[in-house]
């Protein structure tokens, strides 16, 4: 393993800053003394746009290529337009660098609040394929503007594609307790993408025969993640569908306020970009109000990405036992709440 | 209005016989002795396709076309491969007679289970457009069955589609006390049909002023639906993210034992469908065990839309009565749940 991170950082709009700032404070607290971090920070996002019309440049892949992995606050502000800073820059990253593991743990920890009556055990993980289906940019329009108007989109899914997301996620599942595995997708509908993803999901099967595995359809998914989430393991999914059940998972475990996510890509080709689900929720910017706990927790996936996986479940452990204290307690700072997690990694 | 309804009744497959039995005897009950009650009855389904290998024929269509409005119960089985009665039968009825309004309310009845801490009120309805979107059959596969294979689904989306179900959401919005409409979609990543939805969803808002309006992408959608489903009184949105979200919708608002719902031709130049969400659920049919709300609820669906509002009025209210009283007490069978609201809309 090495011995030294190179690590990119983008803290994006909103409460991006706030959010990355306590992200590296607990990063810097956990290492071992004789780990080298080194950060280079990056201006992205919606300033860097208005200034000069970029949003992500070959020349910054070139730079970001050359470390060891990303962390990312948050990208997105009111001030531009609908979609362009989401493909010109999140979605660009993601498939510039091949991002094809989309991995989005949901775990809902004791004392944490949820909408959902009683208290559900819900401690699983979504993989979503993060470079094909609807979201590749693919259809057009025609007679924009007019009544006689015409938009397409098309889904391109590719069995190499979806092979290497869904070997990922058997072996996600094989290294968990109870080796389990879901494919969410609409294979009744969506014949064509559906028969794919199914066969390559049963014949990816046979390498793994301990992992017992289920399909549901992608609507029946999201009426099991609210009335039956412990049913739930790990999950694979096409890259609309995991957009969808995560934002709906992150809510009933917990609130995006704690959700973290990684846009991995196993090869190490590129590095991997390790992000909070929430956004830069400009309302609450700069009044140290957001929660950095999801960005917390992306640090340890981040960690557990790169081989440091002692120094991961330090931080879970951490974020575990702060929000058990959470409950009831007034509300913390941003910073208090980064502190606080920052003393238990390094305690 | 008309004094007869020819009714067109499909059954279909598990508990479908049982549940519309249920349907039409409250049907019965409700209608003035004046109405002629004429019903047909269609063998589609599971059985048929099995001893006939067809699903809908054109000749079927025909015969279908002459009726007034069609009652559902549930096809789908187990021993039919996936795809092939949702898209031969299902999906086929919806375009063959441009059902461009799917309707499906969700409410909240008091006494009823969600799985939603505390009880939110919950009362609104989703407009999903019916005849368009990803679910037009467009799309294909090349190299099927190899490691090269590539599948294409395609969204197909038209401004004619899109302003005609975006028009009818206004109008129940414009109807309904809070007079609010949300229009989901994924306009910042599938931005071509998501900007023609958004430029005609405002351009036909200039025609409702009293209207107000918002957008939610998908993914927030369902978390809002979790976290304050009192926030949403009308929806409208594209087929497939309907899809997805009502399925949420009735899983919060009571489950889908008692989500109804209408797929609407409002021109009436074709007979309108409305059945139950729930499936044929094969597992529980023939046991009497099927709640036959869902259907009766349909029922009121159909009335409404056949212009019987008073009648279909007498069926809510029977129905939020029945729910109140079954908190606590010992599941009935399907049949009494039909005979106990067919006797409170006589009453
Ligand atoms: C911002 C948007 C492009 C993005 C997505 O749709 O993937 C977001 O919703 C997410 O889930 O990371
Ligand atoms: C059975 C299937 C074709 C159908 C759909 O996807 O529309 C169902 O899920 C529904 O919501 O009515």
């Amino acid at each position: 393993m090495s011995r030294s991170i190179s690590l990119a950082v983008i803290p994006g709009d909103g409460i991006g800053q706030e959010v990355v700032t306590e992200g590296l404070k607990v990063l810097a607290s956990v290492l071992p003394q004789d780990v080298k971090l080194e950060t280079e920070e990056f201006d992205f996002g919606a300033k860097r746009y208005h200034a000069t019309g970029q949003t992500l440049t070959d020349d910054d892949l070139a730079r970001l290529k050359g470390h060891d992995a990303i962390l990312l606050g948050a990208i997105g502000d009111p001030s531009v337009p609908s979609g362009v800073l989401e493909r010109g820059f999140l979605l660009k990253l993601r498939f510039a660098f091949d991002h094809h593991v989309n991995l989005r743990p949901s775990k809902l920890f004791p004392g944490v609040a949820t909408p959902l009556a009683g208290s559900p055990e819900i401690d699983f993980v979504v993989v979503r394929e993060g470079t094909e289906g609807p979201y590749t940019g693919n259809g057009g329009a025609i007679r924009t503007g007019t009544p006689q108007e015409v938009a397409t989109e098309v889904s391109l899914n590719t069995a190499f594609g979806i092979e290497r997301v869904v070997r990922d996620a058997y072996a996600r599942a094989q290294a968990r307790p109870r080796k389990k595995l879901t494919l969410v997708h609409k294979n009744n509908v969506l014949v064509h993408a559906g028969h794919l993803w199914t066969r390559i999901f049963e014949q990816v099967g046979a390498e793994f025969p301990e992992v017992t595995t289920d399909y549901l359809h992608v609507d029946a998914a999201t009426i099991f993640l609210v009335t039956q989430p412990e049913r739930f393991d790990v999950i694979v999914t096409d890259n609309l569908f995991g957009d969808i059940i995560t934002d709906l998972a992150a809510a009933v475990s917990g609130g995006i306020g704690v959700a973290a996510s990684g846009n991995i890509n196993p090869t190490r080709d590129f590095p991997s970009m390790f992000e909070p689900v929430h956004g830069s929720a400009p309302d609450i910017a700069g009044q140290s109000k957001a929660d950095p706990t999801a960005t917390v927790l992306s640090v340890a996936l981040l960690l557990r990405h790169l081989g440091y996986e002692a120094e991961a479940a330090r931080i879970d452990a951490a974020v575990q036992a702060d929000l058990a204290e959470r409950a009831g307690a007034p509300a913390r700072t941003t910073v208090a709440i980064g502190d606080a997690l920052a003393a238990r990694v390094s305690a």
